[in-house]
């Protein structure tokens, strides 16, 4: 058992809390018992679990290490571990497949990244776009992902380089000013771009948009927050899967 | 200008960041000038705002106490305050129009909460029941209702109270096993309940449900975070107002 927090694989788990760790490891952390084994069933390698002494239940195969709680305090970023965090690797960069995806523009905060994404799978798209996003592989983005992360191909670009090449295609943008999405007709094959929580879309996008759409709203709102906005506006775009 | 963190004043004030102050002063903390000036237009009164010195801008007519940075940062929950945080009255206890409702079953998150209300209050509902929820007036859920508090009427229950005054009427649940809720019809009065994050609707409330309604998702995702979800099921209950 590890008991020591200056042990060398347990200050390396310690270190992808932070994004450069990720980036420099390829590796991230999933905390506790389900998120591991959903993660596992779709796919996600682990490089290592570290579990306390009274931890029960299947894990998927990998180098398990039991740790002392205070260990394990030191490599969560939560109280709701449930006495085991995993080690995972990144996602391999994927290639995109040219169906319908969103884009995220400058969106900052993890919760809401999480969400989105959540909701971005079940709601059928397979493709996010980031750009200048906060990281979706964080402890925090991963447990409000609740799995969402794990079934979808990210794409990391800049501004310019997605609208060089994808500025072609069709664009949808969130905007205050935009048509009722209620009544709105979209092509099953589009982008839909979600923006700063603050800032919405950016300018050049918003240029870019073939198609811009609101979320009506009573006692005179001027906007939801951008996850359940994300949410409402994801649905209905594909509201023909559903009926 | 007040520079000291003992000043009754301050004191009083910073003690509504939790629960228990807040319901022996029958006030709460508004913080920053959009939301101070949004609150006033919906009619909330102010006793007081804490003010820095370089604060510039209207603020609705109360007693203007000017503060040191330190003096304000003991009192405001955030570092987003912009120099202005308020305090004001916690409405009156309000009487049951009768209408469409939502009713909240033991929603913990106070951003959930937040997100929520100001969902609720776009969706055009005005009624709000609250069994054993997160309190909608920390500074949290307030920063994160964007508004929404200062146009919903609250109604804090039991459920048992709750269900022998309204178990009669259009309950509607939000329950991964009820009607795909982009098909479902639902009368215009209805009481829609959402439930607790991990736990979902409590049993006595869905007995009393005339209608559970989910909805669809792909990628073998079974649930969406609570206030995403509530976002969709709002919106699509109330979707004859939106064509």
């Amino acid at each position: 058992m590890i008991t020591s927090k200056s042990n060398a694989t347990v200050v390396a788990a310690a270190n992808l809390k932070d994004k450069k760790g990720r980036r420099e490891q390829g590796k991230f952390l999933i905390e506790g018992r389900k998120l591991i084994r959903d993660a596992a069933a779709r796919g996600v390698t682990f490089d290592r679990i570290f579990v306390t002494e009274d931890f029960s239940g299947d894990l998927p195969p990998c180098d398990v290490a039991c740790v002392s709680e205070s260990v394990l305090k030191c490599i969560s970023d939560t109280k709701t571990n449930q006495g085991a965090v995993g080690v995972a690797y990144l996602p391999e960069q994927a290639v995109y497949d040219g169906e319908k995806a969103l884009l995220l523009d400058r969106v900052q905060d993890p919760s809401n990244i999480g969400s989105l994404l959540r909701t971005a799978c079940a709601a059928g798209y397979k493709n996010v776009f980031l750009v200048d996003c906060a990281d979706v592989f964080s402890p925090k983005a991963i447990r409000c992902g609740m799995s969402g992360q794990f079934s979808l191909n990210f794409f990391e670009v800049s501004e310019e380089s997605f609208l060089s090449e994808h500025g072609g295609e069709w664009i949808v943008c969130a905007d205050m000013d935009g048509e009722n999405v209620f009544e709105a007709a979209c092509p099953e094959k589009h982008i839909l771009v979600l923006g700063n929580e603050g800032q919405g879309v950016s300018e050049n996008l918003m240029r870019a948009a073939k198609q811009k759409v609101k979320i009506p709203m009573q006692n005179n709102l001027e906007s939801l927050n951008v996850a359940v906005s994300g949410g409402i506006i994801m649905y209905q775009l594909n509201r023909r899967q559903w009926r």
